[in-house]
């Protein structure tokens, strides 16, 4: 089963995703999966985020075409992202970055070569012109170096690094979810030696200082109470027993945390 | 064509959806499709509505995963539920008995056999490393006794019985959609004998004494007027032509109704 | 690769869809693909926009279901609307008709054929009982003439025609996008000869006069300038680069615009 799947900030009501689709499937047979069209209006991070997210669950030669793109109908450059694995195509602004570097090596194309795009091409809307066509011609074998040519200059992208300090571990919230769960860009990893299930962490969020319980999952915790636990991504998640952290403890995308382990 | 269907309260957004549709993609050949994603987030007796209304209208050998999961990571089983003609997939907590009933007898198996799950299963999401997996695995023909053992004490749930008194039927509003229809448990069974169409009914609504006119259809009354029908799952619902009859007259999800027939 | 898409009012939240994609897969095999089901509730204007922005991007033999249906269960009819290309069915309401006009000759026909519906017919979702099925059947090459009985007095629609003027293009706004985006119905070819990009356009917008600088696309402007631009279906835009042109100017769908070209 070969896949294409879809990103983009598009949303469902406007029609513009059935239009990518529809141009996909007028050049291949590919199976289409959407990933999400529900990111927020031009917010490069958050789709970075999901893709990321996404991407490692889907079979070998999966082509993913990602689009958030407030530059489109500029000077940037339209972009193949080849990993041993998977494929990105979409905007060079970021996008599909953290996601393709889970794959090891990468190569990257800027698409230049015009035989492969809608024959004409707007302004506005290069997720119809441009990547659902490419998407569709590599599906069908076309090479890469067929559709453009590899540049080194890419903008490249990612989450920001957690740090452990002499006390504490410091880092971000990077994604919050419809539950509300607020993801940090503190890995499991990062944590494993210091915080044991059943701990109560002091911890500093946003403006907050609070001690918060880590748990193995939602359920652990009484309804309301705030609970710190691995998520499903492998990060630390601040978490209410069905009920959203994030507007109990008024946190937003961006916000710090830092958790105290002495 | 062999389908599996997917039920969540995860939303669109956030690329759960897409994770669990990753794994199946790369384990069988299935076609997906979504039944809804929006479910209220914890709210099983929601779930459990949409998917008994839904699944009788798929095919035979149809599987169905539903998760709507407050429980998840704790103590709490999932579980396969087969029936003569269709499978369904998902925690132990009673979302997807009301649709399996509708098929007649059930069997009910405790999902154990990690050899049928994702290699490393998270505390959190279940619906992507176990019941995802366990559906394509189904898929190909894996039999259930192969990936866990029959048990008896499962959760079952009802949406509670409407029910016709001397001069009145008494039930409650179980589900209100998207236009604010607001559906009954009253099934058509229960008044085809005491109201026809055209009928004013006296009727009691959560604190409201009002008439109400029954028609077959919307468009049987002027714009804005309130109505009774038999939607389109044999239950009356209450309705407004062209409105909200959840909004005009302020009612909730479990409020009260009877309808005065003498 | 054949093809049904569907576009509705339902929303994806109560499953009417899914229940009209189980009847569809359990009479065919087609692949089963949403333009939307966002459209407002009962807006046949929204929906007809849509369907018309869409259908042309998908493959020659396509079959396209539409439901926004305020109507259904009275006397209004069921229709196939037969193109050269594309199929379209749904209510006589002028939903399809702006889309099937696209491909040039359009034959109509009543549905009839009771055969071909679902075995019992609600009076409230002929999406599900008579639409869903027929599609099926139309798919699966049951002739157009055996389901039902040519006709010339179905419902017509059109979006209004701009007009242009001594020394302006009179024209409004058709359809407010996701993003905000105004898009009106001015085309590209009643501008062409006295507008070019760079431009400063005095414009009357609603109640408001003001000046706006026509461009190629979103990024020509700063943050939260606001701008004309040709959009991807081909007609004038008004919007504001990362912002909402409709919010920043309080537009909605029917205001009128001017263009003054002299």
């Amino acid at each position: 089963m070969n896949i294409i799947t879809l990103l983009s900030d598009f949303g469902l009501k406007d029609g513009y995703v059935a239009q990518m689709k529809g141009v996909i499937s007028s050049l291949c047979t590919a199976h289409l999966i959407d990933i999400t069209h529900e990111i927020l209006p031009h917010n490069i991070a958050e789709g970075a985020f999901i893709l990321r997210c996404v991407a490692p669950y889907f079979p070998k030669s999966t082509i993913h075409v990602g689009v958030v793109d407030p530059g489109v109908g500029t000077n940037r450059r339209g972009i193949i992202v080849s990993t041993d694995k998977h494929v990105f195509i979409g905007p060079d602004n970021g996008l599909l970055l953290p996601a393709a570097h889970l794959f090891g090596e990468i190569t990257v194309y800027n698409i230049s070569n015009k035989k492969y795009l809608q024959n004409s091409v707007s302004n506005t809307f290069h997720g119809r012109d441009i990547f659902a066509p490419v998407a569709a011609y590599i599906f069908n074998g076309i090479f890469y170096d067929e559709i453009g040519e590899k540049i080194n200059n890419y903008i490249d992208f990612d989450f920001g690094q957690a740090k452990k300090q002499q006390n504490s571990i410091v880092g971000k919230i990077i994604y919050i979810d419809r539950f509300g769960n607020c993801i940090t860009n503190i890995s499991v990893d990062l944590i494993q030696n210091d915080i044991v299930y059943g701990d109560k962490i002091n911890v500093e969020l946003g403006d907050i200082s609070t001690k918060i319980l880590f748990v193995q999952s939602y359920g652990y915790g009484k309804k309301d109470d705030v609970l710190a636990i691995i998520g499903s991504s492998n990060y630390v998640e601040i978490t209410v027993n069905q009920g959203s952290a994030a507007k109990k403890l008024s946190l937003k995308e961006g916000d710090g945390i830092q958790l105290h382990i002495s």
